[in-house]
């Protein structure tokens, strides 16, 4: 859907279509004045859910407009997951999203009708009033006439059903749960009376799929009808206050429980929806149905399930299977026949997230090896096809999300997201959004250890060189960004004078050291995992990089630094947001759901922890590749 | 079960077996010097459920005690549905249930195990403590150990769920539903620690079943792993002051609105539950399961649906299925994971009652053709057999109940519930429990106008004669008490001096005006459920009774003042608490319960307010038959 001053627009994506025309087939303007040629650079969207950009977006495009998020309708193919904001004429900043129906994986399932396969769907349905001849009860004249087998109203529902039907006249809409696969049959869930005669067949049903992840909270509101998410809302999470990773907010829940973190995590997803509904013109109460990714601590938390398993070992946590309970239960102020679905994961530490992020990359229907890096707060690896999919966990996240660098922070406006070494050797940072920097976040990190790496600023043990032992090679300008702060070596990404605080944005040693430790760990892992599954690298046709911080990075930085191997690089492709995309279509295909249980199931996770192999490829993977010289990267 | 000296013992009824041998095998001590041969007359327990008393029972037991409830144990058989006090060495009248396992119906069914085919059952897992090599989530654990498909833990539930594991050291009791008619699946309700090791298996999963009928309430405190009822209490309805019949409460509704009923409904429910509960050593929280049979009222009562449908043209209810909804819903404070459901009906006046009163009778599956004859508030009567059943509704109710005659009362203590003429023409009423009379109950009524028709006191077209108009042939005694009262002829059942509130219980014309309505509306049910089926009377191969009154009356005086035609009289069987006992046989047994839906869709209803044949047959039947003379019935 493109929200376009104010007016809401419903797109089906049937078949790939170059976005630039999809959205002149909607009346939405662009301006292209090339045609779509590729040569003019002006038909800019906003976007995210897109893959990597081409050789001719980034002709045309800057790397810090790439970078936050900018990209040429006419090279884009409006795929499933695809969300676009395109400026509107006042130059508002409201957001509009597109996003596709979530489509079946490039393998396999071609046929497959997303609105046919809906688990929730809206129907309107007229009865015959009761006569003397025919004096069946409500209900059951409306299981009749609906068609369905059973119903699922609560009490208050079915006390209301009589006043219903004989004020709207026995025309009514009726919201239905499609349960089973083979011969699926057809739930009662709501009824609600028609609209008007003669008005467009009412939308909906809604429903929502949440990624609630560790950092960053993503909720998608969903026209069931349509099997499309028409609107996207995300927000840092507000747990943060009590602990920044996972770990530490079991830390929180042992010692004083999970009241605390749930509270915050359903207040969220309330004021979430709220907002998301409110900007569609609908009522919290009017979503039926929420479906729910994260990893397996966050769907504790939402549950108020006791996360200390996962802490500790063996690292049991309460349930990992698809789960759900009324939305009233877990506190959600939803529809009163609305549940509360989590999606599957595979274990303490391979979650509903990545479960759902294989899902909307399509890994586990390719026939051709394809290695998912979700770098997030958390780091998952999955290596897998249609043939067997198996996963490890790494501890990745903290130095991608800021955590532990010195001047580190998320991927917020500001962010020093992207850094290079002009051909007259004058760095350039660029921030999100073009905003006054504020820190540097995990693309930005990467970015600059591998120019710094390049220019022979950082030695491959990871040593800042002092201004002293700086290589002959190394322009002025970089030259005089390397100093000292508090008496080690450190380079000064942005000086005091261009950063918002007015302090300057520093790398230090100890920084690169943290990100060495991040990439070992990423590609020790990778190493374990191809190892464990009796695969070379070679092998790997198709690298997707997703997660707040992998979906982000240049893949050229990636391999410079070793956090991909060289050969990986060629392959490698960016899936934004792959877990809320895979949230999106299990929420919104009844196949899709199936196939997150199918592959929670043939997950199988590697443990690191216990491997000699992978304790030795870490210490390998700590230093970084010799220096190449001083060409750009 | 029989309570003895506060003992519980389960009993299994597998086999039609002699009640005094079952009591003798479980070592409970019944007087019979004759042993069991049925000359002495010392057996004597207190039952309901029995049939009607055999030629023995009545030459040993005088007709009140009888009527009362006594019954020799050396002539009973112990069937399903029989209740047995049995007197204790103290002579305590400490209630004491036996109610054998709800066996199937004489036809058909004959390998079917109640246990085995319980709704719900509880068991004892022992689980694998977690370890890395096996670190699967607690609720996944406990599934996969106790091969459940599902579970419908509540959220609260499976928060408790890891302590509760760990605690018991894996050692626990899961509550199941058992689910499905080809490949029933189990579903996880519920979890408890496992008793101490090397105690007796914990007995249960306890469910409930109610027929909450519009004048008194039963409830059957069921042990499902059994199948067995282990014990009962009867109550009156506390509805009554709101109305007390149907058509009035429906009125209080229309008028008050539902809530003050169901106010009351559940209450009395809640507490009649937390009494059972209590004398067997439970608590309300333990119950697992509610199941409700009753009329189509009742049962909207008891949910709180409007019940204004059922009470004007075209009669429809809320709903007639079999429904089910959390017993936190209804307001019932029994085991969070209990359901309540409710029984099906076939229409708004042949309710669950009738269709658990066809279970328990077994007229659904019988080849000969069957008439039930369901006598309490309302008339229900039913006829058919397997190869077809239909059922027609007629207000044949207050008179039997007492409520529009003079000195009416219920079947409480002190009614009068025989009457008959002794060989020395002396009139003989005879009141419950021997206390001193306060009325006339509906078998008492029936009896005494059956008598007094006999005696020529009460002529064919109804008329009680005046003292002047009485024919030759009455006794003294008899003549001494008709007389005038309010100007109008009048029979003194129970002088003043021998009645407990000092007045005299008469019988007015008016009152066997009541009668003649009464009785003349079930014999033209009869008559026309028996056109609209096409099958002569004489086809009927056997009649059941039941109900509040039905059960209780005599068939002789059903037969004589007309209520039964005279050819049907001797294949006339008398079944105590039908609906009752049909709700405890769908609440142990699936296969019931689904016989129970099957009775539901195959009763065709014989609407008699729109019937030519029925109007013209209640005329003919308000008269009585001529007088026969005086020799005892």
């Amino acid at each position: 859907m493109v929200l376009r001053d104010g007016i809401s627009l419903s797109v089906a994506v049937e078949d790939a279509v170059v976005l630039l025309e999809l959205l002149a087939d909607h009346g939405i303007p662009v301006d292209a004045p090339c045609g779509g040629a590729g040569t003019c650079g002006k038909c800019v969207v906003q976007v995210t859910g897109a893959g990597a950009p081409d050789a001719v977006e980034r002709a045309l495009l800057p790397p810090e407009r790439l970078a936050a998020g900018e990209r040429l309708a006419c090279r884009l193919l409006a795929v499933p997951g695809l969300m676009v904001t395109v400026a509107t004429a006042r130059g508002g900043a409201d957001h509009k999203a597109e996003l596709g129906a979530p489509a079946p994986a490039a393998a396999g399932a071609a046929a497959f009708s997303p609105v046919a396969d809906a688990p929730l769907r809206r129907r309107r349905v007229e009865l015959p009033p009761p006569s003397l001849d025919d004096s069946a009860a409500d209900l059951e004249r409306l299981l009749r006439h609906a068609g369905c087998g059973a119903h699922r109203l609560s009490l208050a529902a079915l006390r209301a059903l009589p006043a219903l039907l004989r004020a709207s006249e026995y025309r009514v809409d009726v919201f239905e749960a499609v349960e089973g696969a083979d011969e699926p049959s057809a739930t009662l869930l709501a009824v609600a009376p028609a609209g008007a005669p003669g008005a467009v067949e009412s939308p909906g049903p809604w429903g929502v799929a949440v990624d609630l992840g560790t950092t960053t909270v993503a909720a998608y509101l969903l026209d069931l009808g349509t099997g499309h998410a028409v609107d996207v809302h995300a927000e840092l999470n507000r747990q943060a206050d009590l602990g920044a990773d996972v770990l530490s907010r079991i830390a929180h829940a042992r010692e004083a429980g999970v009241a605390g973190l749930q509270r915050r995590a359903v207040t969220q997803l309330e004021a979430m929806m709220q907002l998301l509904a409110e900007r569609n013109g609908l009522e919290a109460a009017d979503i039926l149905g929420l479906t729910v990714a994260g990893n397996t601590t966050m769907l504790h938390v939402l549950l108020g399930l006791d996360p200390a398993g996962i802490g500790a070992a063996p690292f049991v946590p309460v349930t990992t299977g698809a789960r759900a309970f009324w939305a009233s239960e877990v506190g959600l102020p939803l529809h009163p026949a609305a549940l509360v679905r989590t999606l599957p994961a595979a274990s303490a530490y391979i979650g509903a997230d990545t479960v759902a992020a294989v899902l909307a990359a399509g890994i586990d229907e390719g026939d051709g090896l394809s290695l998912l890096v979700d770098l997030g707060t958390n780091g998952e690896i999955v290596l897998g096809s249609a043939s067997g999919l198996s996963a490890c966990s790494t501890a990745a996240g903290p130095a991608f999300e800021g955590a532990r660098i010195r001047c580190g922070v998320g991927g917020v406006q500001g962010a020093v997201a992207a850094f290079a070494i002009s051909a007259e050797g004058v760095p350039v940072a660029t921030t999100i959004g073009g905003a006054p920097a504020v820190g540097l976040c995990g693309a930005g990190l990467l970015d600059l250890v591998a120019a710094l790496l390049e220019a022979g600023i950082v030695d491959g043990g990871g040593r800042l060189l002092p201004e002293g032992e700086l290589p002959d090679g190394v322009p002025d300008a970089m030259r005089g960004r390397c100093r000292e702060v508090d008496g080690r070596p450190a380079f000064v990404v942005v000086p005091a004078a261009e950063a918002r605080d007015g302090a300057p944005i520093v790398l230090t040693e100890r920084d690169v050291r943290e990100l060495q430790f991040a990439k070992a760990a990423v590609a020790a892992g990778i190493d374990a995992l191809l190892a464990a599954a009796g695969v070379r690298l070679e092998s790997v046709e198709r690298v997707i990089l997703t997660g707040g911080f992998g979906a982000f990075l240049d893949p050229r930085s990636a391999v410079r630094v070793g956090l991909l191997p060289a050969v990986l690089g060629p392959r490698t492709e960016a899936l934004a947001n792959a877990a809320g995309v895979g949230a999106v279509m299990a929420a919104t295909s009844r196949a899709h759901a199936r196939r997150c249980d199918a592959i929670a199931a043939r997950l199988r996770v590697v443990e690191l922890s216990a491997s000699a192999a992978f304790a030795q490829a870490y210490v390998e993977h700590l230093g970084f590749a010799p220096l190449r010289g001083l060409a750009a990267p």
